[in-house]
């Protein structure tokens, strides 16, 4: 058994969004903890509320195995578990009263002995975990999001999954679309990053491509349609992140809903642009909105093996005093950045990227 | 070469929506007709357009080459192209004049001497098919169906392919639903008949699933999602059908509809049933509906096993003197129907279904 | 609950080789008899094994959510287990010695109060489970047969996800062949009966299929891939089950021997096959083993139905005093046979059965 | 149009082995020559063959439609077609006679117009297209390996979906395994580095890996297989990579092969090292080579974004004057090399690889 620098018993969560790979993480920190330093690892129910609920159990290795295969998390999870601002109960009016809970995980992470918190998650759980850490807890990050949108590392688990089901779903609707002459709108996930759209969008084929860091004309994207029609192609597919946004903003979007029922309540952007493609061009059109299926699911072969690679870092880092570092991959290689470098920020598509220039160079316009 | 009762030429179409394996019937006609039988076999494009407006093109074995694994249908299709009953113009308002183009019809049979076609497609393609061969051309039916409703056959290719896609996306689901803790809502294919959304239903051990043949009560579902969570089972799976209606109907819809936008211009049941049952039983619940995908894509084994077989029957019959008739699969075996028999009626899931029996019996509730 | 017609508990277990759906059967079973019927289920480990060894274990509900996913048996299984002749001791030689240990099965099931077993497996498994309904156990069979090959059951689960496993397996090969202009022998389970080599080379278009049915020429084989180079075809896909014979046995398999290692040392047939092939047509071939890949995986969503209603079946027959029989597939209806009718015997594809003659008429060889 | 560096119509051949995504670079180069440059593309038959015996044809945009999803090369490829050692006789003995073609290829490129030629293989196409090089032929070379053991790339296209091919064939045959407590020996393609079998064995949790850069010893092997047997998982899931080799080289080697049939005329070393386990162990073992399946099908998606990449960059390169170089991937960037510089070299797993320290710390055994 190795030196563990006074860490005796780790606890482990995962918070925010489903996303594949979470158990390979788990597995790889929890094996490695219990058969390589003879750790103690205690699993949290529901990310940081677990915590705050003081809700935890002790993990043999047993309790890893055979969970590589599995999507989600063993663990459980939860989106708004912030202790920091944490809704505790609700005013006259129905609305939540938020309050500081953190004294609360103190003492819970004090009361089960835990050395140090090894916590799985985005954006807002690193924002929770860096909150832990300078209150004294020791902890290590490790970068989740199937967005592949967090700052500072270039790739992590669950994004080839999420990339290969849309994929997969692009190449069905391919099929139909050729059959019937239609053009197809089919939303994939992405707020704010368009990786997911630009990924599965490329290696389908997809005709447009349009992503929130380029903003679209609508113009434009019904000219490619009916270009392709005129040439004998009677098909298009469109994918469409979920937070891809029309140039000039607002004013366009106005437009968008004064024929539409109102895309928030719709659920998506793809129902709205189907309908203005097909009011303009009078092609054939459909919208799909491939949601939730792209965040479970079996994990593809990389990302179980990046989850263990982040897992066996995640654990090297807090063994050797690194803490409140997240686990990073720069220029192909595991490093860790601080775990407050993250917050707030968001990796967007540049426009010069290399995979955005390969697939104009193809053909794919992305509405611009 | 064979006998072939005169039959020298022969006309092939694909009508009606996507349907995986269509391309499996068309091949195998296509190379039995040239390489068994010496016959000339053409393609006609999109369906009875492709009659209506005479557009059809010689078919060599190669062209059918590869094709056995595509989804989709080389040779287009369409939805709305009854001869009978042809949009030809639009009145001032723009409404559609119809006219009956048979006639027309009939005359590009002669012109390209066709001795008979075989005619791929649905309930509205039958109706077709049966409406030309009263006017003395020899038809032949292979029946189309990704709702597996269609009468007096008990399954056709097309249905394993659009169970199995749906019930990969069940899968997915069922990770993230176990992890968030959540309701998961999905919507499967299937405005009258429920055997799509019963079969992935069952095969995703789903715990709930509605279906359009056995009207449900909101409050049967909510029950289900409330007791499953009282037994610390924190999430439920509802497969619903879209055509799935609540008890008593109309009136139920309308409560339905007030709390929610308009279920027909949101695209499904779906986001209805989640806010509902969000709303009843405060468990936090998601929608998805699962759209086109369920079309399109490459066929599963046995859909091109079947698609294989339903095509060489179908020729079997054409050469035998037995026009006018639609290949079928009963008790196990391939014969064949009067065309018109299955015009105007649906294969229902009856109420004693030994798998609504065996799901019930695992525990599954179909919310009556 | 129901009238259990005086069965309190039951025992299950799975026998013989493996296939996907076995743990939809335990599920279903085990669902229904506690939740419906209120009975006690006991899972027997290791299939006859168990009941040797006195190995079984209480099963909860709990034990059988989240396994219709899984191939694979929760159970264990064995495939030299009959207690009729168990080897219990080596003679001097290092020869087992058999003995008749059913006297010390029958000892268990008294001991631990099993009123029926619910016996999983084929032709070996169903011959035990025959034996102890003769001296008194109550039996109920579900069959279970990779090979699709067991007497009196038109399908039952495992068989369709190892038709799409080696389908999956030819698609891919199929792409290398044509690139590398090769012949591609694919050796497929199937000792007595070829229809998994049948659907799966249908499915998959191959140009040669030959199966333990029909007795194949060499010269016969030789010449398509030969007609096919010729033709500018310059690949062929060869499916051989692993049971296929040479027209004239023995002689010629003789001299397949002859310049070649011992086909069972090889562990198959196809890469003496695949010599003879590049020796006598000079074009570059390459074999095949697809193995055990063939039995495990997830079961295809018909397999896990399948499963669910075999399952259910067994119980229904159990509990309404149809002891000692085995749930069959005929004419697509759920019915049963006595256990004792399939012993011994094999369902081998008949010379006019419809897929081999829709399989001949798009051009596929049989080598005959 | 872009100025194109005085180049006007470009060839583009495939040599080598089969490699998913081949297709996609094809395509990508297709695409952007005509659409983007103005080019004319000619599509080089069967690899160097098509240049030795003047076998080429134009390729239009169409040509390249659809392609994206399919694996093998739509050119065809050749795996012994070095013009400067090409087997143009035989002798008396039957014995090829080796002559330098490469004046002929020269007259060919010449006699097309060629002014540039892209080059997709691996070091054997590679060392080809340096030799043309320097015989004043401007090419420009796209690393193509399925076992990602290229000098100087991190990662080409294909690999990822060998790996997951791989890892899905290791799943299902891990269900068997745990049913039937057995030792599974899956033997993995990789002759000379791990790659293959190290990625595929981390994603599938294998319990032992075998590769060629770390010389096995068989007892450890055993001992892993008893220790486990010991614990009470009664199986092993063991991979093996083609090349991988006993410690102290060949004594043990010829130990192996004395209770075994020859090695390399079984097709593996999976079949002598089962056979060896099953004897020094007690512990049923099975083998299967999982062949060339590992080579086809269509490419998953980072295979297919890949070959995109690495096409447009291709021409990127030709165009802006950089011949002679070849396309890599260094620090998750694409870049290029000398063609010359990955000639006879190998890309071997190193022994402080961070995914080998991983797979060791959750438990995986090396063998070593």
């Amino acid at each position: 058994m190795s030196n563990t620098d006074g860490i005796h018993r780790i606890g482990i969560l995962t918070g925010g969004g489903d996303c594949p790979g979470l158990n390979a993480v788990i597995r790889a920190v929890t094996k490695t903890a219990i058969n390589r330093h003879g750790l103690e690892v205690w699993g949290i129910e529901d990310g940081f509320l677990g915590l705050i609920r003081n809700r935890m159990h002790r993990l043999a290795g047993e309790d890893v195995s055979n969970i590589l295969t599995q999507g989600g998390t063993i663990l459980g999870t939860s989106n708004k578990a912030n202790p920091a601002r944490f809704a505790t109960a609700v005013d006259g009016e129905g609305n939540p009263i938020f309050e500081d809970v953190t004294p609360r995980v103190l003492e819970h992470v004090a009361e089960r002995h835990l050395d140090a918190i090894v916590c799985i998650g985005g954006d807002g759980t690193m924002t929770c975990a860096a909150d832990l850490a300078r209150r004294g807890v020791r902890c290590v990050g490790v970068p989740k999001t199937i967005d592949n949108d967090l700052m500072h590392t270039e790739i992590t688990f669950g994004f080839q999954t999420a990339v290969t089901t849309a994929t997969e779903a692009l190449d069905r609707i391919h099929t139909t679309a050729s059959s019937h002459h239609r053009v197809m709108v089919v939303e994939i996930m992405g707020r704010n990053a368009g990786w997911l759209a630009l990924h599965s969008g490329v290696a389908a084929g997809a005709d447009v491509i349009l992503i929130p860091e380029i903003p679209f004309e609508l113009d434009a994207v019904c000219e490619v349609c009916r270009e392709r029609s005129r040439r004998g192609k009677a098909f298009t597919i469109l994918v469409v992140s979920e937070g891809a946004k029309p140039k000039g903003g607002q004013q366009v979007v106005e437009r968008v809903i004064k024929t539409s029922p109102d895309p928030i309540r719709l659920g998506g952007i793809a129902p709205v642009l189907c309908r203005r493609i097909e009011d303009e061009t009078g092609l054939e059109s459909r919208a799909t909105i491939l949601g939730h299926v792209q965040r479970g699911g079996t994990p593809v072969p990389v990302d179980r093996v990046l989850g263990t690679m982040f897992g066996h870092k995640a654990l090297d880092l807090l063994l050797n005093g690194r803490h409140n570092e997240l686990v990073v991959m720069q220029q192909a290689k595991l490093t860790s950045v601080p775990l407050e470098s993250v917050a707030g920020k968001q990796r967007l598509v540049p426009a010069d990227h290399p995979l955005l220039e390969a697939a104009r160079a193809v053909g794919t316009s992305f509405g611009d």
